[in-house]
């Protein structure tokens, strides 16, 4: 065949593809939703003996009692599709200044991640970091300071995202509230966007974080699991493993800086499990302060990749402008091609998490 | 007949309403669960400009970039069953120290109200307050005095309740880890219960607490809601409807105190409005500090529904001990008799909220 032939194959194959999935997607889309079960529990948490649980004034001659709390737990919300054990369940963990809603009904009001991996027959475990959301967090420094108890320096440090950070952190365009020209994120939307970003209370945890063990119980508890994390979780999913790859069966992890400075025995266990990175368009493309985040991240991730196949592990840069996907900013889950970002990484999953499908879940990916 | 023979005649129709209730309960909850739609959004926020959205000492010589954040707003996750719209939703809201989480999942694994209510054919909406869990709160403050801009009386004053204070409050048995005989709190799983109990961050809220007006705009997004809150957030349903009753087709008030101050207009808004408070067991049965607030949180009730009934209102206290049901805890929407306590509440918003079932929603329940 001739060349131009070839190429006109190539793009009939590719049309045809594009068809099969875009039909794909649109049976998936269009049915009611079946749901086997649904719920939420918590994971991990360690009791805390306080007495500054308030810092209302005590009636006169009374101490404010001590008492007990429990903190450092993990909230989890997740469903699960008839036939769900067909495929390794998928835990989501959301990033910085934000919660689970991450991975929700879009803000210009499309269907999120959650429910389309769900109605690709996946379980869905959505998490909110331990001192996040409906985690709660230890705000007893908060009442120590507001009593006199210890000083305002000793407050826990919070951090908010500004709209206008987030603009261009998130890579949305080069400036507050203009927009690269094929721009994913659905602008318009933007302040629906802001209502999510929430105080990010990660300042009053304990070191080592204990969203990470909480991660690597969860994935036991779930007799194994692919852990995704997003932007400041995003290498989260490496980190539970290294506490305990047990139940870590896929690693996904979106938009972040990676860890370069990893041992060997480190570089060996996260060569057991198969790991995918992914990467928007624009890295550098926004002047300022963070003109050069996004790509040194993503040099790190590379030299991350490169590390974890040298050890001869089985890990992927998915960089998406290099796979033709254009404009996608960092809140990629929520971008306006979101459900053909999620049937990529769900293809990925199917590759190299669960090939070997006949094999049951808790020996699948230790290959 | 003889009074003897209406007795068993009683009794035998009681018993098979009641294995009618079980067999519809069975039903009800054997089946997957089939979801017409979900997904989550916000309602409310307004803008707010700070130079304290974090307390990172900035680099030499840069004072802190002011920027603006989204406060106020009220998360809301939903749920639409199959014909949902036979119905009118149902709007939870948790109370103090706690979040959505309440209504979900029980802490001994059972199934909880949001989707008991959705099996029974109710689009459920659960609603994090403003400044609670994934709505986020405005932390500014906090920063602030960590970096000597405001003193530390400033502070906002952060309410946890400790694992004593919440046995009793909770009336779960009259001292620290000893159960009431009768206690339909399942005690055994109070530890899953404390990982629910998160800081209560109100005291950053502005005056009137923005979680009212948002309940009502919910309720009007939705053409009328049956609104559900609880302790803390009792009477935010009665609160809501001052602000607008446009969308309040219907309030139901679990175990808080009543206002009996309300003036003639008020009262007549209310009026319009059917009404349910719901009261557990055991009351005045917890000695020391919480002795009198269970039986005063009451009777102020009781006043409020004579008084809302004495302007022509719909107001009913379902006092749940007075109907033979013993031993409910002030958590009752987790007790283990939480689906049949759902069994009544839905009977009662069929008699009352939905009543007129010719009638579209938008008109409902303002007869």
């Amino acid at each position: 065949m001739s060349t131009s032939r070839v190429k006109i194959w190539i793009l009939a194959l590719a049309l045809a593809l594009e068809a099969a999935d875009g039909a794909a997607r649109r049976d998936v889309l269009g049915k009611p939703l079946v749901v086997a079960s649904e719920g939420s529990f918590f994971v991990g948490g360690e009791v805390k003996t306080s007495s500054t649980l308030n810092a209302t004034p005590s009636p006169a001659g009374t101490a404010p009692l001590p008492g007990d709390i429990t903190i450092n737990q993990m909230y989890v919300q997740f469903q699960k599709p008839v036939d769900g054990d067909r495929h390794v369940p998928v835990v989501m963990v959301h990033g910085c200044c934000l919660s689970s809603k991450t991975w929700e009904t879009t803000p210009d009001g499309r269907m999120g991640w959650n429910e389309y991996f769900l109605r690709r027959g996946r379980s869905v475990y959505l998490a909110d970091q331990s001192s996040r959301a409906r985690s709660g967090f230890d705000a007893t420094t908060i009442n120590a300071v507001k009593t006199g108890v210890l000083p305002p320096s000793q407050l826990p440090s919070v951090l908010m995202a500004s709209h206008q950070t987030s603009w261009t952190l998130f890579r949305f365009g080069p400036e507050f509230n203009q927009a690269f020209p094929d721009e994913q994120f659905p602008v318009e939307a933007a302040d629906e966007l802001y209502k999510q970003m929430i105080p990010d209370l990660n300042g009053t945890l304990p070191t080592p974080n204990p969203t990470w063990k909480n991660m690597a119980a969860l994935a036991v508890r779930l007799r194994g699991a692919v852990l995704m994390g997003h932007s400041e979780s995003g290498f989260y999913p490496e980190q539970a493993a290294l506490r305990d790859p047990t139940g870590v069966k896929g690693i996904i992890s979106i938009e972040m800086g990676c860890a370069t400075d990893l041992k060997g025995q480190q570089l060996a266990t996260l060569a057991k499990i198969p790991i995918l990175i992914v990467f928007g368009d624009h890295l550098g493309d926004v002047p300022g302060r963070f003109q050069t985040t996004w790509t040194t991240n993503f040099d790190s991730c590379q030299k991350f990749v490169d590390e974890v196949n040298k050890a001869g592990g089985d890990s992927e840069m998915m960089w998406l402008p290099k796979m033709g996907i254009k404009g996608n900013s960092h809140m990629l889950m929520q971008d306006k091609n979101n459900l053909e970002l999620a049937d990529l990484i769900i293809a990925w999953i199917d590759r190299h998490v669960e090939a070997n499908k006949a094999a049951p879940l808790s020996t699948r990916a230790s290959k």
